[in-house]
């Protein structure tokens, strides 16, 4: 398949943790396959626990991450809010690592290398995990009178739909989740395939209030680039010396697809800085400074000739590709290596995650592409020899209809291309909704920053309350 | 394994249907493996379809059976109820069929030769199928303001356990559902294994109010045939002559597993005629007189000397085993004979639908049997190669913790034995609890009948007006 251009935006990729937080990590033995029975394999999924603030309380609560596609440290390390929340509420906290992903391996190294290993990886497998690691260190009770300790879900993005459908599934192991940035509506005949990118352009055309060059300098970018490429494909020196000299690639491009792949970069990096547009600076998916969005902008913010235009974009992508000042040249392979995280979450995306995305060039700032199921299809065949199965995820979580789901705690980030397939209104009094018009993507879930934005703060604040009206009518 | 002797209490057998409703049948594709992708192998479950009552109304509502484990026709005429409401409420009426069972194979013939080919039978992958029908039957509009036709799943036993998961794990497919006699809580920990055989025991000591001769003549009667047997044993021909003359067995007894053959059998007979203690004849599981405990216990009623007992024993046993009065022969075998729907229930039992039987001789009429999980275990081994997983029923679907859930409708019938393992209390005021005095399994389900308890007409009369309800507020 070739590389998706949104894919990366779900990528973590293998950035140096800093580590601020700390925890015991252990392993739990699950069902290789939790709803069949022809195979009684076993292996083990990794999870991080913290009991400081709990200490021997046998009720206290229990703040619950569901790992998404990535390591699990990664989430633990970036997701500050659980950290508060716990030592305000004296709860144990618990970081599940997803199948599949960091050390996770259900076969170890082979995990990827075929189908019949690879085709244990489904959120709903996932799910089952999780419910059954909660059932272990939070047993049941067997008694009407006796109460088991009250469990939250968070999660973010991936993990924040996990965290919402952990809820909707398996109402009996958490008592209340909070799903931020949590894209559950994105998928076939939900949402529209353009909304990402339209919300993506709006956010860098508002970097810098009532001047919208940045996104028409990109959108212009696309065709300039292509222009210079075609010298390229002659073999003009003069083409191939402007690009290169240019971007400073490590490796020169030469081809139309070696402009692809660094167009299907470019995109990559403007879905990353947008959704990562956080008001201080921070190394979750990249090393960025605060607002990185508008350090981007900053140079595209005037009418550009086209020689103008590619200097100011490699000036540009500096803050995101250059971060150190280090670099020698722009090595446009990293931002989709091949990691396992990566390779998971494509697949996700090829059986059951099916998530269209496509641009018009006229609401967004990108080239026009359309949403092509077939081709998508076959690429996912030829990968992984599976097909999408396009129904799934609507008719195993819904689509739409929430009717029969209660305490989830939806928050989305007006800044957050992925608020487009949120869940941005209430089926009923029992699902709280907040969105957050200043931030970007689960921004909510990170520690409290002197430069968070009131709308942050508030829905931080929502969110404690209603936790603890959801621990309180546990106890009731 | 040797057979479960609470096994048949599961298992339809082939009795010849006496046809009083018509439907279409139909076929629907479903994947072998909703939840995990190694394969990507379909095959087609049965459903059954009227729409007589529903003529070309695009909204009307669709009563839906979730079938159990047997073929889905004897459920589709054993479920009057649901035509009766159907034709009141204007409503299309779908029955679907369990995989592995019926005609829905996953593998044809070959289904049950091999772990690899039965492993997919599972509860999960049966819900998951009925949502994959019905997304089929009445699809997602994908529109807040347009509605799907509201869907009430309907089950009785284990499909009213099926109806009951179905609305707590897809909400957005049924907007409620009736669970008869649905021993949801009949798990490992939950229920005391010897519920069962208690409450099946006061059905006899209530049959013939204020004379409880009934049980205590079972309960003495195995003492007194294990003697017979002991002469049996050293070969003396009075032993021998006496149970099989008195019996009449169509292979007589030679051994003390031959007499524990018998022994299960009498023992599935005593369940059955419980759980089918209807109050008209009846031809669902066994053709049946009205109230066939009474018809049973009416040779039982005195003190009888070991030779009356096996005399009056044998009498009584043809009410079951002799309807029509032709039998030449007692079969012992017919009751519990392999056929698909038995093994697939063992298969079942022996994975996650674990539920512990016992007896003590005391509060009930059998001989004391400890329940054995390891030697019962063992024995899953030896015959699926399977292992129980004995805490997924309790993970997956909640034990006691119903709060998430909404919109069940739990009627128990008091003369039930397995309204032990029932939902008696509510939880919340959206579910909704029915017990039905006069009542075995699921009588409720039946069409109404001249001889009905005034209770079950009531019980009928509250599941139609929830239903009314439900659809009411669906379209609200």
């Amino acid at each position: 398949m070739g590389t998706c251009w949104w894919k990366v935006i779900f990528v973590l990729s293998s950035i140096s943790l800093s580590i601020a937080f700390e925890y015991k990590k252990e392993k739990f033995a699950v069902p290789l396959d939790h709803f069949s029975f022809v195979s009684n394999e076993t292996f083990s999924i990794r999870y991080l626990i913290n009991e400081t603030y709990s200490a021997n309380n046998p009720s206290a609560p229990i703040l619950f991450y569901t790992g998404n596609e990535g390591d699990i440290e990664l989430f633990a390390q970036n997701t500050g809010l659980m950290w508060d929340f716990a030592e305000k509420l004296g709860a144990t906290l618990v970081f599940a690592e997803h199948r599949y992903y960091g050390q996770s391996l259900p076969f170890g190294n082979n995990s990827y290398d075929s189908p019949q290993h690879l085709g244990f990886l489904s959120s709903e497998q996932a799910l089952a995990d999780f419910s059954l690691l909660l059932e272990y260190l939070n047993p049941s009770t067997f008694s009407l009178a006796k109460k088991k300790r009250p469990v939250i879900a968070f999660g973010g993005s991936y993990g924040g739909m996990l965290s919402a459908w952990l809820r909707m599934k398996y109402p009996h192991v958490v008592v209340g989740a909070i799903a931020s940035s949590a894209p559950i509506f994105q998928f076939t005949n939900l949402t529209a395939c353009d909304a990402f990118n339209r919300i993506l352009t709006s956010v860098f055309a508002t970097a810098f209030p009532g001047n919208s060059f940045c996104p028409s300098n990109v959108r212009k970018s696309w065709d300039v680039m292509r222009q210079v490429n075609n010298n390229l494909k002659s073999a003009s020196p003069e083409g191939r010396t402007t690009l290169n000299r240019n971007f400073k690639f490590c490796k020169g491009l030469n081809t139309t697809d070696d402009l692809a792949k660094f167009e299907d970069y470019l995109s990559d990096v403007y879905g990353n800085i947008a959704m990562m547009n956080y008001p201080y600076s921070t190394n979750f998916i990249a090393n960025l400074p605060g607002y990185p969005v508008r350090a981007f902008c900053n140079n595209l913010r005037k009418s550009l000739n086209d020689t103008e235009l590619i200097e100011a974009l490699q000036l540009s992508l500096s803050i995101y590709s250059n971060s150190t000042g280090k670099a020698k040249c722009l090595d446009i392979d990293s931002s989709y290596d091949s990691n396992l995280g990566d390779e998971g979450w494509d697949f996700q995306s090829c059986t059951e995650m099916v998530m269209p995305m496509c641009s018009n060039g006229k609401t967004d700032m990108f080239q026009p592409k359309a949403w092509d199921f077939d081709a998508f299809s076959n690429n996912c065949f030829k990968k992984f020899g599976v097909r999408p199965r396009l129904q799934q995820a609507i008719v195993n979580y819904g689509g739409f209809d929430l009717d029969g789901a209660s305490n989830i705690f939806f928050s989305n980030g007006l800044l957050d291309p992925w608020s487009g397939g949120g869940v941005l209104r209430s089926p009923n009094d029992k699902i709280k909704i907040m969105i957050i018009p200043e931030s970007a993507h689960h921004l909510d879930l990170r520690s409290a920053n002197p430069a968070d934005p009131t709308s942050v703060i508030e829905a931080r604040m929502y969110e404690f309350n209603t936790i603890k009206d959801w621990i309180k009518s546990h106890w009731e």
